[in-house]
């Protein structure tokens, strides 16, 4: 499916007024169920909807490794998505512990993340790396973004090596983005605990402990970190760093992890 | 409170380095209390957090106006807000339906929210405007704006009508600054029906349903709309500008309001 959507606007240049084509960036309503149950629809752009899938509920806890899950199912025509749990009790508890948590309704549920994180384990193998080798996975990111920079409407996000960037997600949330890099890498067995996250968009606490729940040591962004994201990566021994344009970063936290 | 931290940093540049002092924006959690039930917590900048509450609550359907409050309360320091309605009934029973409806967790009451849009009400009293005075409160926009820019992580709201801007407010979140513009409006009596939004922030269904359930005719963004924005947009008959920047604007739907 399309991510982008044609249609007909008029552009305003000064005096100048005219009709003609443009694009705007798809916004996809996309329904997961879980053992049947509906849980949630996400508003994002209509790729690796199996990933996403994924990484959305590790990111929300419902599920922690490939082996909880015994099959899905991608309907893209109407924007639903159905996974199978093997283990439909714990995924129950799950649920009804959540429904005690928000009351009811929308996205009451961070904030005991939030402090969840705090009780999070820190971070087990610190990555140390050169800075001018992060300059050179900017780089890399920044050339890969270019394409979807257009629509002016879309987050980048990727999963790196050492060696470069090892996959690329993009979408019109900057969470989605990072649950589909989450969700590809459970699905395809690659280890996050000795990689780097490069986004987009920026760093705020929910960002941050999508992150430390894969161990992530390095999280990179061409925007702005939160004070709250700043603490936490304190308190967890991430390495924050925020602004990453051309030549230029600002590192927030864990200065020693960086060799120059 | 401040809405702004100050903390050390190593900016980097080029290959120099060094530790300076930095500020970051604050990622504020928020939680609030309706008639004593704990509803959510809400990520934000510390401020018109009365503001905030009030809208955020009118936009998920938990009060329809003024006469519905009985008291408020904020308690700055532990980042609370205690709202009291009058007619507990019909508030249990809504909390009750969004239970139903969200099946536990998360932002799963968008979409129904995306489904009601198009059952909503289409704009009743169209708002005609001249291109020039759209270009006019954008650089009034632009100029308030800027204040805030320097931390690279807010966003900004203002509600204008044809001879300038009434309030103006700005938050961590997109979503919360808009919430805030019409908590406001609703506590100081403002008729939105003949206003104008304009935000720094991508329009996404989301700001086009809060927006169109205060019936407000036209909304101009500094950034992009995505597709399902635009086709509501041109469902309820609302005037939606994106790309607005100085002399340039691309206007996506109900041309015929602008005035040349």
């Amino acid at each position: 499916m399309d991510s982008i959507k044609k249609l007909q606007i008029m552009r305003i240049k000064g005096q100048e007024s005219r009709i003609e084509e443009d694009v705007v960036i798809l916004e996809y309503p996309f329904t997961i169920f879980v053992n049947d149950e509906e849980i949630i629809t996400l508003l994002c752009s209509p790729s690796s909807l199996k990933e996403l899938m994924v990484g959305f509920l590790f990111s929300e806890g419902f599920l922690n490794s490939l082996e909880d899950i015994d099959r899905v199912r991608i309907d893209e025509d109407k924007g639903l998505g159905y996974i199978y749990l093997k283990d439909v009790n714990s995924f129950y508890e799950k649920l009804r512990g959540k429904r005690t948590i928000t009351s009811g309704c929308g996205k009451g549920t961070l904030f005991y993340h939030v402090l969840d994180s705090f009780k999070s384990k820190k971070i087990e193998e610190p990555l140390a790396i050169e800075v001018e080798r992060i300059k050179e996975l900017i780089g890399e990111f920044n050339k890969k973004s270019e394409l979807f920079l257009n629509t002016g409407g879309v987050h980048s996000c990727a999963l790196c090596g050492k060696d470069g960037i090892i996959m690329f997600e993009e979408d019109i949330g900057r969470h989605n983005a990072l649950d589909k890099i989450f969700g590809r890498a459970l699905l395809e067995g690659i280890e996050t605990r000795d990689k780097i996250i490069l986004t987009s968009g920026r760093i705020s606490s929910e960002i941050l402990i999508k992150s430390a729940k894969r161990q992530v040591p390095i999280i990179v962004s061409r925007s702005a970190p939160t004070s709250l994201s700043v603490e936490m990566a304190m308190e967890l021994g991430i390495t924050l760093i925020g602004f990453a344009r051309g030549e230029k970063m600002n590192i927030y936290t864990n200065f020693p992890s960086l060799i120059f």
